[in-house]
């Protein structure tokens, strides 16, 4: 078994490789390539994921995976190598079983998919996206179906970027956050809004990108693992553990944005530079739940970055880096304005109150394209009359509306409720936190985050890719994905912002 | 006939692919990766290189060859196709002699040799790097052993780096070449020195960006198909034909070392910009002579950018970047500034008068290395000796003599000459300019380059490797390599500089 376990590390290793230099070749494309490369590059990139879909679709690891499976009941269920062996036979199945022309024809399909929905955004016109939509959905559907049986026909969809989820355990967990989150925005809504105008004025780039620079040293990233870059979409990528890279946005007339993006990226990065270094090379080094990894991000951007004790800490040297614009501002008021809740058409743009909303009118609407229980066509209106009921206000325009994401026209489906999973998880993770660390909002007070990094080390990041999401957080929090913890952060929160 | 010359096509296609993958993995470690990417980097790197020779020297790519042989005698021998035959043929022989326990015995050794190297340069201590040269001359003997019958022992290595150019073609070039080098410059050092203290002050690093970037923008490098990055030692790279980059290095306190940098980069880049379309992803569209690739570097460089009419263009542009600096320095002054020649002992640093001397010793001493003429350990002084005499100066330790260069320590033997050959070509070409563009020292005193590039994408990089490069050199200018022209140029420019 030794020698065959061995043979399973090197293939794996070699796969991992291949994907980790298509990262490299991608983030290249979003930060330094110039125009003229772009058609070369798509090319290179087409070769090694080919390449490495190959090798992990190949009759010798398929073969590996047959013979280790007896054998492996043998080891500790618990251990390395059986996590390693389990994930490669769940991730095997799932390139197998889908046959390579339907592969070929859903990339075919989101890149003419993709083209079309630039146009149709830009003219806020959605029938020219209808029908390569139309199409998607249809392939989509037939992808599900090389995974029946299915629970739901949802499940194979959502388990492409939340590995193990089904669609009723998501549904469960969103019927019950749903009215208190409609609660909590109405109440909200009926208290006097705070001014947040002084985020919005010019604020030197530099200083906007230094001061990132000082907060994320300060929680604990790693610069010899990793450095920042400028991308107009803020990303974090991995060329292996020793390389781990975030981006981020800098709007010159608003103080927020780098900033958040950056504790952002940051949270997914340290998560990657934090995976344990024996599973280096092996697939349970790599991340695949969307959500366990969104817990990381939001949970430095939101429950540390948004907090009352990190901005009693950090406020004054923001002060010294903007004395001019923000020397007159008290802290209160600067955390009331990067607190604002505020119900708006765009789900990026989205405060910590009505995110999770946004996603779930995209979750109900991706279940009932599926499910066959409304058509395409009918899109905006389902669109619009749920950001209503939700949010009380309805796009004037497809581009404000169904039109603004581009995952459907990169032929994702499914991809969407792991953003508020993440959310939830983060809720979790926190009232895990305050029990193990109870001193630990005095630390961020004192700038001190060594120990509430040290706490997702052990607790989450070494464990790479060993357990999937609702098993990890059993582990951690003792129960599954829960929405209550995360209700109870945000109603203390806006209780004091707004006076609920 | 025609199918196989679209099988050899599009096996040659995937080859350049992963090669210019590698550029990319590489041209990142030069300039963003962070220091802890660098295990798993170089195994990427091996992984992607191992692939491309397993392709190159594949029994497929062999057996097309074999087969396209006799057919392409049918082809116009001048033709793409059946150049791009010849090309494959030469280099899949040169991939295919060399065991494969040859060349890893290489590659290992020329990594703890670099170590060695690094260590021995610090402490100037030859005797810690001589076993380790010592292998590396007995696998370079092993390695042309590979390609007998040869006429010099020497040739293979040649050849890596200088395709058909044969040991004894450099030896009657650099022949005829020594005694005018050395007259020129015991010559210039009778006369009195000119002063460049002007050069070395203090001067904005971001200022001489810029003004790099002013001047190669008039050349005409495309920033469409490439952009310009800092790295330690300055080099190009190519990703494909609509991406090739540059890299400069720069001194705060000397204004020559990144523009001059700049403009030899972008030399080479403009070439590989130039080759044609038709040719790229083809053995043809990669270039393999070095001297060719030398002789734009060093056009732009020197014969454009070291020349009077470019500063009478240029000065006036400079002084306004920095007034403070040269406010008071003539274009002359400066003029002779940048070509002051004197002997030194660093090859890198050395001026154009100089710079060939240094090229010499180094081809005698690895020509006597490999024909056993003498030994290792007799290296410091074999150098220390020539030193003396071509230049007059004796290195006063090895760290500014033998132990100079990293190109041993990589395990490179038959590269230097390249460097000279790349001078003497710019040399013959400028002559062939002055004749086919009469007025172009106007253009360049005018600030107008597209005549010059034009012709140099016309006469030479449209070709790609169409050609070596004595048939390039003699198609272009109706002779062979001959170093009368260039030193025809050096004696007019120093004439007037140094008023001989």
């Amino acid at each position: 078994m030794e020698e065959k376990i061995k043979q399973l590390k090197s293939l794996q290793a070699e796969i991992i490789a291949l994907t980790r230099i298509v990262n490299l070749l991608e983030w290249d494309m979003q930060v330094n390539m110039p125009h003229g490369g772009a058609e070369e590059r798509g090319e290179q990139v087409s070769l090694l994921r080919r390449q490495a879909h190959e090798k992990f679709t190949s009759d010798e690891f398929g073969q590996l995976l047959a013979e280790l499976a007896p054998l492996a009941q043998q080891l500790d269920p618990d251990s390395d190598d059986a996590r390693m062996i389990q994930v490669c036979q769940r991730e095997y199945a799932r390139r197998t079983r889908v046959p390579a022309n339907l592969v070929s024809e859903l990339a075919e399909t989101s890149m003419v998919a993709h083209q079309a929905w630039e146009q149709a955004r830009a003219e806020s016109n959605f029938s020219k996206f209808q029908p390569f939509l139309e199409k998607i959905v249809d392939l989509r559907r037939s992808y599900a179906d090389c995974f029946k049986p299915y629970e739901h026909i949802y499940d194979p969809l959502l388990g492409e970027f939340e590995p193990g989820m089904k669609t009723a355990e998501v549904q469960e967990i969103f019927t019950a956050l749903r009215p208190q989150q409609v609660a909590l925005i109405q109440a909200i809504g009926s208290r006097p809004q705070v001014d947040d105008s002084a985020l919005h004025q010019p604020y030197d780039p530099q200083k906007q990108w230094d001061f990132g620079i000082e907060v994320i040293s300060k929680f604990g990233y790693d610069w010899n693992r990793g450095r920042q870059d400028k991308a107009a979409h803020p990303f974090t990528t991995s060329f292996g553990f020793g390389d781990v890279r975030i981006t981020t946005r800098i709007l010159p007339e608003y103080v927020g944005s780098a900033l958040f993006s950056t504790m952002h990226e940051a949270g997914h990065a340290m998560y990657e530079q934090g995976i344990a270094p024996e599973l280096n090379r092996q697939i349970t080094g790599e991340t695949f739940s969307l959500a366990l990894h969104e817990s990381q991000s939001r949970m430095w951007e939101n429950l540390v970055g948004r907090s009352k004790p990190f901005w009693q800490h950090f406020y004054p040297r923001l002060q010294s880096y903007f004395p001019a614009e923000l020397g007159n501002v008290s802290m209160e008021s600067f955390y009331k304005g990067i607190n604002k809740v505020e119900p708006s058409f765009i789900r990026v743009e989205a405060d910590e109150a009505t995110y999770n909303l946004h996603i779930m009118l995209r979750l109900e609407i991706e279940i009932a394209l599926v499910s066959g229980e409304i058509e395409v066509k009918d899109l905006p209106e389902a669109w619009n009359s749920r950001m209503q009921d939700y949010l009380g206000i309805t796009p004037p325009d497809d581009a404000l509306g169904v039109l603004q994401d581009v995952h459907w026209a990169h032929g994702y489906m499914g991809y969407f409720s792991t953003y508020a999973l993440g959310n939830l998880v983060s809720g979790q993770l926190w009232e895990k936190i305050q029990i193990d660390i109870p001193d630990v909002e005095e630390q961020i007070l004192q700038g001190q985050f060594a120990d509430l990094l040290n706490w997702n080390r052990q607790q989450l990041h070494r464990f790479g890719s060993k357990y999937e999401a609702q098993e990890m957080v059993q582990r951690i929090t003792g129960s599954k994905i829960d929405p209550a913890p995360y209700m109870r952060y945000l109603t203390n929160k806006y209780t004091d912002i707004y006076g609920l």
